[in-house]
């Protein structure tokens, strides 16, 4: 397909909103078009079955959960994704199979690779040409303040070091899609390391 | 697991309803508690999902609708039919993974064998002790009366002539847990030939 598909990647607070609009603002002062998209509920299907798994009183069952996001992501790329790409726009993207993968996988019921499969098959196999993973290494910051975190908050930690371990397997695993950025870093310079990968996708 | 799961399939109209409460009616006279359930819509989680599938505006993507109706499954599965089964009751359910085959591989856009996957990966490998065919041969008994039909409602009965069709191979290749019945005969002969079949399953 003659567009560009580049996703985000990273913890909640890691910077993906910020450095999406700096992207996308650059892509645009070059002359490109710019489809900005999002998962979960990226379109109005995907905000109806989002709202079914977030707000929903009792238990859904974790496999019936999976297949509803696998639900949001197919009707997502089918539908503003793919078009947009054939169009030969430049989509950016707030999460997609690798966020799947890594929280699914990091709560251990089911296994990350079925999550993968099972993302592909919603999306005919569609991978980003580049995935830029803003990397946070939340839990180091918050040890510094341990005395006020309570139990739940610590598992909570535990979970998303797990999260972020999932992450950096999954950039080691495919150097050439994943840009691995530390978080930390200043918005500045993480914008044009940003910009120095994609320039030559460009073409 | 010491319960015994038992679908019924085939078109509207072929008498699934009936029969499943005339043979429920004939297990709890045999002392059997019996958990009635149907896909899609069994759970009230399904029903939301069942709602958004068949009666929101616009196209839904045909991965996406597939999805959905798994999670529905998955859901209904895991919360009603597995524990029923493990607790040794009989689950007597309209509708199961052969219609998602029947009816997808019959609308040709995905293919049965991949829609069989995505519903075993939803259910955790979960087939029925027995499946009961109510073999309905639509077409043909609307063919004598083909004058009154337009274009649509031809190839509406192309469609029903395919998932018939569908139906059938699905049901030679499993004949172990398949029943086929004609859904002309009558109810009685029909329920006999049924209970017939699911005596000895009742150990």
């Amino acid at each position: 397909m003659p567009g560009l598909f580049i996703t985000f990647e990273g913890g909640d607070g890691s910077g993906k909103s910020t450095q999406s609009a700096l992207l996308t603002e650059w892509l645009e002062s070059l002359g490109r078009t710019v489809v900005l998209s999002r998962e979960p509920g990226g379109t109005d299907l995907g905000l109806e079955l989002r709202e079914i798994v977030l707000h929903r009183r009792g238990h859904i069952a974790p496999r019936a959960e999976a297949l509803i996001y696998a639900a949001d992501r197919a009707h997502n790329i089918a539908t503003r994704v793919r078009p947009a790409l054939e169009r030969g726009d430049i989509v950016v993207q707030d999460r997609y199979l690798d966020s799947s993968v890594a929280y699914q996988g990091a709560g251990r019921v089911l296994g990350g690779a079925e999550v993968r499969e099972l993302s592909l098959w919603a999306t005919e196999g569609l991978l980003p040409d580049l995935t830029i993973l803003l990397d946070l290494h939340e839990g180091q910051d918050r040890l510094a303040d341990r005395t006020r975190y309570d139990r739940l908050e610590a598992a909570g930690d535990d979970f998303h070091a797990r999260v972020r371990e999932a992450y950096l397997e999954l950039a080691a695993a495919e150097p050439q899609r994943f840009l691995v950025l530390d978080a930390r870093d200043s918005i500045e310079n993480i914008a044009a390391r940003i910009r120095s990968r994609v320039q030559p996708l460009l073409g």
